[in-house]
C-alpha cells in the first residue's frame, strides 16, 4: 500500500512502477517511473540523495536495462519501499511530477525488432480471409513461432502521428497501382523488451534473466502493400513505415499475478521450445476514435514470450540490450476479440459500426488507442493518429 | 599518382581510399584509411597536425558517416592530396601502419540491415531449383526490388568465425528435424552503407547524398532452416545467425569509373523507381578453401543501388546513419557465375569439384573468401570460416 493516492482515471496504480523517459518543458529528457498520475523523477531523486545518477540521467533506458536482473530487482525494491513508507514521503514528494505536464520520449533505443505471429486465432482467421479454400494455418505453424525482422528505425513512441504510407499495392499477380494505401490497419500486440544481452541461445527457463519488461505495441500495417510484396521474402514496406510503442515499459516483476499457463501445445514442440514458461492473463482493448471496438485476450496466445526469445536465439543469434520482440496480433477465439481490422471487418467486406459510422480500414484523422490491464494492473496505452500522405516527393 | 608504393599483392591500390576501424596491439580502435598495404592512421595524423580529432578517434565510422557528402568529399580530397604530393611524405609517413600488423573491428554500427533479391539470374535460378514447374520469378519481381529486414545484431566483420546454426529444418510441409543445418551456404553480395540519414522518401537521384560507400557482404544462409520457416513471413533463423562484411568501406567516389548502365528494365517501373541511376561494373570472386569457384558480375544486377534506397524509403521510412542495404546474391547468366552454392550445385544435386574433392554445401572448417575488383580498383575481401555447432545448451 502506497502513500501516493491513485485517482480512478490515473494511467497507472502504484504496483506496476513502469520506467520511461520524460521531460518537462525545455529540460533534458531523463528517466522516470510512473506512479498513479505522477512521474517519479529518478534523476532528481538520485541527485538529491547524493547518488551517482548517470544511469537515470540518460536519455534512454538502455544503460539501466543493460544492468541486468539483479539491478532491476534492487531498483524495484527501493522504489516500492520509498513509495510505501510514510517516513519517505517528505524526501520523495518533491520529485513527483504531474504526468500530465510531461512530454514522453522513446523509452529505449531499439536494437533489433522482431515481430511474431503467435496467436493461433489471428493466424487462422487471416488465413481464412486471405486464402479461402486452403488450410488456414501453414504446416509449420504449430512447430515453431513464425517471426520476421521489422525496421527498428521506424519504431516510434505513443502519440507520434502516423503518415499514411505509399507504395505499390494490389493482389499477388495483379498489375500494381502506386499510391497511398487504402487498407491501413492496426495490430494490437505486446512487445517484450530485452534488457540483458546474451552470447548465444537463451533457454526458455532463462527468459527473466534477459527480458526486462513489456510495452504495448501497434504494428501498423498496409494490407494492400503487404499483399503485393510479401511473396516470397515476407512483409517489408507494408509494415516498415511505423510501429508505435507505449512510452512506459512495465517490468516483468509487475506481471507475476497475471502469469498463467499457456494453451495446450500439440503436437509436442522441439526440446528447445520446451521448459517452464508462462503466458499472461492480460486483456488488450482497442479504441477507435474513442469507441472500444475490441477486447483481445493475451492468455489465448499459443506461444509464450519465453518461447519467442528461445526461438530467436536457437540458431546462435545473440540478444542485445534494446531488442524488441512483438508478440504478433493478439486475437481471441471470438470474432469480436480480434486485434486487427482485417479480422474485425473481414478485409472490409463486413463493415464495423463505430458510433454512427460504418467503417472498414483506417481513414485519415482516425486515432487508435491500445490499452491493457489485468488483475488490477494497468499497462498504459499506445496512441496514434493517421495523417494523410503528403504530395509525393523524394529528396 | 601516389608516392606510396603498391606491391602487386596489396589489398588495395592508392585510389580506393577505403575507411575502416583498426588497432595495433592493445591500442584503442580508431579510424584509418587503407593505402596499398598500409593503413593511414587518421587519428594520429590529425592529432599531430593539431586538428580536432574526435571524429577519427571514434571506435566506429558512424560519426564520420553522419557528417554527410560535403565532408566525405573534403576528406577524400585532402587524403588524395597528401598521398600524391611528395612534399607531404615526411608528414604522412610516420602515420602509415603496416596493414598486416593491424586488427580490424566492425567498421560501423549497423542501424537497420535490409537485404534484397535484385539479381534476376539468381532469382530465376533459385526459383527453377526450388519450385520446378512453376514460373521462376514471382509476378511482382519486375515491378519492385524485393527485400526484407535482416538482423543488424548478427552483422560481423570479416575474419569472424561463423558457427553452424541449429534449427528446425525440412521441406515445407515435412515433419521437421531439429539439429545443425546440413545446407549451409554463402551468398556473394555487396552492401551499401548509409552515411547521412533522411527524414522520408529518398529519390533515386539523391542516392549519393545519403549513401557513403560499399562493403563486400556474405549473407550466410541455412537453406534447410530457411525452407522450413519462410512461408508466409519470409526468412528468419535461416539467415539471422551471421552476416559478414568487409572491414573496409570503399567510398562511392572511388567507384566512378566502374559506373555503368543497368540492364533494360521492362516493364517500365513506377515513377519513384525511375530517374538517373547507375549500376557498377564490378566482378565479385568467390574462393572456397583457396580455390576460386565463381566470378559474379555485378553489372548484371537488375535493380541499381539507388533504386534499392528509393524503394526502402518510399513508404516514409527514414534512413539512419549505419543502415546497410545488401544487394542480394550477385549471380550472372552463366551457371558458373552464380553467387551461392544452392545455384552452383543445384541444391547439392550436382557436386562441385574443388581441388580433389566433390562438394555440395559448406562443411565445418571450410573458409569462404569474397573479393571484388573492377577497372583496376580493389574492393577488399570478406572472409569467414565455418565452426561446428557446439553441443546445444541454452543459458
Amino acid at each position: 500500500v502506497s502513500w501516493v493516492p491513485v485517482p480512478p482515471d490515473a494511467p497507472f496504480g502504484t504496483a506496476e512502477l513502469p520506467y520511461g523517459v520524460f521531460r518537462v518543458g525545455d529540460e533534458r529528457p531523463r528517466i522516470g517511473v510512473a506512479v498513479a498520475d505522477r512521474i517519479l523523477d529518478l534523476a532528481g531523486l538520485a541527485r538529491a540523495a547524493g547518488f551517482d545518477a548517470d544511469v537515470v540521467e540518460a536519455t534512454s533506458l538502455n544503460p539501466f536495462l543493460a544492468l541486468g536482473p539483479d539491478a532491476w530487482a534492487e531498483s524495484r525494491a527501493i522504489l516500492t519501499s520509498l513509495l510505501s513508507e510514510e517516513s519517505a514521503q517528505d524526501v520523495v514528494q518533491p520529485h513527483l511530477v504531474p504526468a500530465a505536464t510531461a512530454v514522453m520520449s522513446m523509452p529505449f533505443e531499439v536494437a533489433d525488432y522482431v515481430d511474431f505471429y503467435a496467436s493461433e486465432h489471428h493466424a487462422r482467421r487471416v488465413g481464412e480471409i486471405l486464402r479461402p479454400g486452403t488450410p488456414p494455418l501453414t504446416p509449420n505453424w504449430k512447430h515453431l513461432p513464425i517471426g520476421y525482422h521489422g525496421r527498428a528505425g521506424s519504431v516510434v513512441v505513443s502519440g507520434t502521428e502516423v503518415t499514411r504510407p505509399r507504395g505499390l499495392r494490389g493482389g499477388p499477380g495483379e498489375e500494381p497501382l502506386f499510391g497511398p494505401t487504402t487498407k491501413l490497419d492496426f495490430e494490437a500486440e505486446l512487445g517484450w523488451v530485452v534488457g540483458a544481452g546474451s552470447e548465444g541461445p537463451v533457454a526458455v527457463a532463462a527468459f527473466e534473466s534477459h527480458v526486462f519488461g513489456v510495452v504495448l505495441l501497434n504494428d501498423w500495417s498496409a494490407r494492400d502493400i503487404q499483399a503485393y510484396e510479401y511473396v516470397p521474402l515476407g512483409p517489408f514496406l507494408g509494415k516498415s513505415f511505423a510501429t508505435s510503442i507505449s512510452a512506459w515499459v512495465v517490468p516483468l516483476a509487475a506481471l507475476e499475478e497475471a502469469a498463467t499457463a499457456p494453451p495446450v501445445q500439440d503436437p509436442p514442440l522441439a526440446p528447445y521450445l520446451q521448459g517452464p514458461s508462462v503466458g499472461y492473463d492480460l486483456e488488450l482493448s482497442v479504441e477507435l476514435n474513442g469507441f472500444r471496438i475490441s477486447r483481445c485476450p493475451y492468455a489465448s496466445m499459443y506461444y509464450t514470450p519465453a518461447q519467442l526469445v528461445a526461438h530467436t536465439t536457437v540458431n546462435g543469434a545473440t540478444l542485445r540490450t534494446g531488442d524488441l520482440l512483438g508478440s504478433g496480433t493478439v486475437s481471441g477465439q471470438d470474432p469480436d476479440q480480434a486485434g486487427s481490422l482485417i479480422e474485425l471487418t473481414r478485409d472490409a467486406r463486413e463493415l464495423l459500426t463505430v458510433a454512427d459510422q460504418r467503417r472498414g480500414y483506417l481513414e485519415d484523422g482516425d486515432e487508435v488507442v491500445l490499452r491493457a490491464s489485468a488483475h488490477g494492473l494497468r499497462l498504459g496505452e499506445v496512441r496514434g493518429r493517421i495523417c494523410p500522405s503528403p504530395a509525393f516527393s523524394g529528396s
